[in-house]
């Protein structure tokens, strides 16, 4: 009998987002949420939608919204890509840059939706092993010819790790192919790579809302490059890919960069005070450029540690693969929320 | 040398959606969009949208969304999944049906996004062509043995044109693979086709909230079907697709089917004036079951009468090929637009 579902589709596991628990009482540290508001100018756009903006279709091209991204990166307007989440970009990105035979390469760990846009693609993968510390792996451009796309995490996920831009930099002239260096953690981190998408031909620089700008609710995401690249994202996306209302909000949250930047700044803090506090307790921490920590318990094993934090309802994501399978990665709360994460691992591990 | 993109993507043209212009005294008549408001549910719940909300991952899931619309279709919630739009089904489909060597099929006319979506897909297409008078051919059920999937737009766009039960029914019953009835407009039809996608394996059946509900800006469509063909959609969509603001105020809406239906109605008045008006000033124009007028121009051609009236700050659609390149097709407006539009016509052909 004839399977109505395409063979490669059958065959696949869905990629599983974090849990989205809808009790309030649940210490929510596991997707990476910004655990402060978006600025009060988004919420002053959203009082302003009007029924008719509702009732129209939205501009397709995302003209104002690119506009203020570009003056913000200080390139043209035909360099920037507007996606539905950063996650249709990479997506998108799966469709436009790789061959059916070609494949798709990226860093291990690193972000887990990468193997599985590559099974709805249908098409090989590689996976270039950091070495064990997590650390830059030597010769990574050294991938098989039909490779199409690199995905760079950088900072990575779920390690919190910023590659040396002179790294980055040689791989991106070494492999001649698309990189995308996924930079949804750049403005927890010392430095970036928006740059090299700004110079190179074959290098994009995505980046959220999702994270920094407290709007993960929102969907939005962008892609900054050649405008060669930027051309091909904007063929095979859907016409109406971002709605009116994420295009306006996220304009007023583009144009509040000082309250972005204020949030970053105590997200950060936290952070620091998160980490030595964990080392403190025998966590083995490496330093993060984003907002999570990435630590692995001296006291329990992980998983133990993940559940029993579980049942006191303090959600932290653990991945049980591999060599992440010793770590925790726990998203940067409020400072009562890492307090009270730190109050609970203390009775657990005492 | 080596081209960046991928080389089906390099030589496709996007899909060109109708013009948005910002332009406010433009008469809209183009996209096929409702004249009238959203119901007042939704702007209730869009002020209820707290900054909580919006930095937060919505649910991956659409649960209370799909409930919803489990409820108002006698399913179950695992017979429905919600996209960015009917458009975002539409490529998912194309994704979780046809396998790279398979072909997409589908009526012509009809969508013009449909043969992107096959170019995106990198796959052959197989057009039915209608009849003359685009009504239901015979036999459409006669195409090449790969294909695995048909779009089949009913009412049909841009023709407006209803094709009766039986011979759709007799379509999904005769051809073995997944078929796709786009009912973006069924809601200003006579009868719609749901039914078929309740109790058949093969038959998805699309629901847009763009037209009927007023929320073309929103970017909110759903489908019902078998459970095994919604599964097959979860597999291959990003995350997080729909936002949560769209699921918030997409709930409202679902909610208020009164509303939906009064605008319906008023809709369906206007169409059927302005049909009438165009036949006593020699248009053939066919009973249309849709929010827009399918018409041939008497007096003069359909592209000279588009450009004068573009002139004149009424925008309708205009598709220049084939079959279709003797007709316009007019949204409904409001009942001045329609008045301005009947008052322009008449000048310019008198």
């Amino acid at each position: 009998m004839i399977s109505l579902v395409r063979k490669c589709v059958k065959e696949m596991n869905a990629y599983v987002p974090g849990e989205q628990p809808s009790d309030p009482a649940v210490v929510k540290l596991n997707t990476n949420e910004n655990p402060y508001p978006p600025s009060p100018a988004v919420m002053r756009a959203l009082k302003g939608i009007a029924p008719d903006m509702l009732r129209r279709y939205p501009d397709p091209d995302c003209k104002d919204l690119r506009a203020a991204i570009a003056k913000l990166h200080g390139c043209k307007a035909e360099q920037v890509f507007v996606g539905n989440g950063s996650d249709e970009i990479l997506a998108l990105a799966s469709r436009a840059f790789v061959e059916d035979d070609g494949l798709l390469a990226y860093f291990d760990p690193s972000y887990s939706l990468y193997p599985v846009l590559a099974r709805i693609r249908d098409v090989k993968t590689f996976a270039v092993g950091l070495n064990n510390d997590f650390s830059w792996p030597a010769r990574p451009w050294r991938l098989p010819a039909k490779t199409g796309l690199f995905y760079m995490t950088n900072p990575n996920a779920p390690t919190g790790m910023l590659y040396p831009k002179k790294d980055v930099l040689s791989f991106c002239r070494k492999f001649r192919r698309v990189v995308i260096i996924d930079e949804a953690y750049a403005d927890f981190a010392r430095e970036n790579d928006m740059d090299l998408a700004l110079k190179l031909k074959n290098t994009l620089v995505l980046r959220t809302l999702s994270k920094a700008y407290s709007l993960a609710g929102l969907r939005v995401g962008y892609a900054v490059g050649p405008k060669e690249l930027i051309a091909a994202l904007f063929k095979v996306k859907d016409s109406y890919n971002v709605d009116r209302a994420a295009q306006c909000l996220a304009l007023a949250a583009i144009n509040d960069q000082a309250h972005m930047r204020a949030n970053a700044r105590r997200v950060k803090a936290t952070r620091e005070r998160l980490a030595n506090a964990l080392r403190n307790m025998d966590f083995e921490a490496p330093p993060s450029e984003t907002n999570f920590i990435w630590a692995r318990p001296g006291r329990l094993t992980a998983k133990s540690l993940f559940l029993k934090l579980r049942r006191k309802n303090i959600l932290v994501r653990y991945f049980g693969a591999g060599l992440t399978r010793e770590y925790l990665r726990i998203s940067i709360g409020t400072d009562d929320q890492i307090n009270r994460l730190l109050k609970t691992i203390s009775e657990i591990t005492d």
